[in-house]
């Protein structure tokens, strides 16, 4: 169930094959407190430039947030931004408000902006006929990925529930190489934008940056939050606030999971904790860089304990450590121990590496700083997938 | 022909199926002035840990480099360390003289040292027997490479040669993840240590720097450089010097593009001129994260000029530049001028893609800042060959 007050709607504009909605419309008629983040490539798609400065106004609020998939509107020049900004402005016309436009799907392709004035006029249409199709906007937005990514979350205060839901699409098979990452989240808990700010990058941290590096990103990934206040339940004590932030919490985790294991053409989920540094960060630095090996990443598909590429990784993420402190399990197996390889049976191991679910566990030393990360495996399909993406 | 007064043999040791040769030795009787440049990897095998002890003595001179296939001797612990000393132990115990040891191949298995012993032997029986071998030593240090890789120069000094030969293994298809790549120069100039070490470090930065990073290494990467002074000419005059380090540019060139260009699995050769930044280390830096996108790498294999990745790529690769006054060619073929595309005819970007050379040129500014970095495309063999290397 979505929050109250939201209205989301899916349309075909002809993006996509007769038969598939390739845009969005996630709406509130009343107007929400907001939060974004944003790429930091310096090659910021036209959406992401016009949503930068549409958040950056004194008490901006938005009515909504339009979506469309396959043409990312980036590297399109001067008249990307054009395009961006009369998206929503035929959206404004229609529905009153300001809405917060994203694009994904191939670069340097002008917007096709027929299909996009189509799809203006569907949504908006479907909004004013009444319609809620979260599942079908789930899809809309999909690209490469194979299956909808939806999460939810739903916390009493006073009795009465106050929701979290959101959507992401994305497959982030090689980070820093993913797919465009777009998430749309929505809440009908009482909220500033400020505070939606700095709950939303905290929530961030732990779940999208766990499964691609901060800074190395693609054109368009936005990761958004609206907040409509249409439970009337304010987040205005610290028990609230942390019934909401949990909330916030898992619904990004859970997507960021859903992103990771959807990686294109993966066959194996990954878990990866990483323990015994000196602080957090370290612990993050040293797993995404083991999240990001494709030589992992292959060993993985080809259900190779191959562990030495896991430490190999590690050895070359910057951070200081003593391999010789080193110790590394494939699910309940300990492959390394204290930097000497501990003798493991080859057919045990293929068992562990046939499961759909893998955890790696590394600990390098005796530090209290840990970090948990996704990824997913590397296969053949995810060459083909990107080999004729465009074509 | 490589240079005098050293001697080339490869042997087979067990390490491959009977028929390859996996041991190599290159020696000299004399001994040699050298240089080497080592992995930065926190995780240093063995025998890195062990050349690094080696060449850090003052006046260290070496009589020869020998090398195993097939195993790393890489997170072996302790013992790992000890089985790299006896490989030594024994080379000097025959023939007198210290030597370099290196190894490649799979992380975390001890040294099997019956075949090392094996190797040994025979290879310091054929040094006896006065073999030449030099092409069968290329093959026997090769894993993963499809083809050797070997280069030479020759120059004059007062009517006489002057010779500089190297060979390497290490196929770079996804830095910088690139498997190990080994490389040994031999020399007959008359070299000091000092300036062997300056000319190795000159030439490494724009040769193998340019198709991996600097840092991002495997546990085993070595580059050697050996000067046994047989040619008899000393490198004393700047004329001279200039000579002898062009002809080290050469060579080391020349092995890092076949190293390049061998990509498992790879079907395109890919030269990337990065132009218009600050200066030479930015352009690099740009340079460095297109060749290592898996989608770019993907794209070009699948002959499709999707050249907003290469954009995309640039944009996040930490370089400030402005994306409207980017201008961009695949061959001869504009793709984007001044920041917006320009619109190609698909079937004549099909026949640039189709050639096995791919040239592609970015300018993202006024500077005169430039560089040149060579790569390949990622293909659906590399995913089988690293799914299934160790087992």
């Amino acid at each position: 169930m979505i929050p109250q007050g939201f209205q989301v709607v899916a349309v075909e504009a002809g993006f996509k094959p007769s038969g598939h909605c390739d845009v969005a419309l996630f709406y509130s008629p009343t107007p929400c407190n907001a939060a974004a983040l944003f790429t930091r490539n310096r090659v910021a798609a036209a959406p992401v430039q016009l949503g930068r400065q549409l958040l950056a106004q004194e008490n901006a609020q938005l009515s909504g947030v339009f979506i469309n998939s396959k043409n990312a509107n980036a590297v399109t020049g001067e008249q990307g931004l054009k395009d961006a900004r009369q998206t929503s402005k035929w959206l404004t016309e229609s529905l009153g408000g300001d809405f917060l436009v994203m694009s994904t799907g191939v670069i340097g392709v002008p917007l096709p902006m027929a299909k996009i004035r189509t799809g203006v006029e569907k949504v908006t249409a479907a909004i004013k006929a009444g319609e809620n199709a979260p599942d079908a906007a789930a899809k809309a937005i999909m690209t490469t990925d194979t299956r909808p990514k939806v999460a939810n979350a739903v916390f009493l205060i006073d009795g009465a529930e106050v929701r979290v839901w959101g959507v992401a699409k994305g497959a982030g098979m090689i980070h820093p190489d993913m797919a465009t990452m777009l998430s749309v989240i929505l809440t009908d808990a009482i909220v500033s934008s400020k505070e939606l700010d700095a709950a939303l990058r905290k929530a961030c941290d732990d779940s999208f940056h766990c499964v691609s590096v901060d800074g190395d990103t693609s054109t368009n990934d936005t990761l958004s939050l609206l907040a409509n206040g249409a439970s009337g339940k304010s987040m205005d004590t610290p028990e609230h606030h942390k019934a909401f932030q949990d909330a916030l919490d898992y619904v990004c985790q859970s997507l960021a999971r859903q992103v990771a294991f959807d990686g294109e053409g993966a066959r194996h989920h990954v878990t990866l904790k990483v323990e015994g540094c000196a602080d957090a960060a370290e612990a993050r630095q040293i797993g995404r860089t083991i999240i990001t090996s494709p030589l992992v990443k292959t060993a993985i598909y080809g259900r190779d304990a191959n562990w030495g590429r896991v430490l190999a990784a590690a050895g070359r993420s910057g951070v200081a450590f003593d391999p010789l402190h080193a110790s590394l399990w494939f699910g309940p197996l300990q492959l390394l121990k204290d930097g000497a390889p501990v003798p493991f049976e080859e057919t045990r191991a293929r068992e562990v590496l046939s499961e759909l679910e893998l955890e790696i566990r590394l600990v390098v030393g005796e530090g209290a700083g840990a970090a948990t990360l996704w990824t997913c495996d590397l296969t053949e399909e995810y060459i083909m997938i990107n080999a004729d993406y465009r074509t």
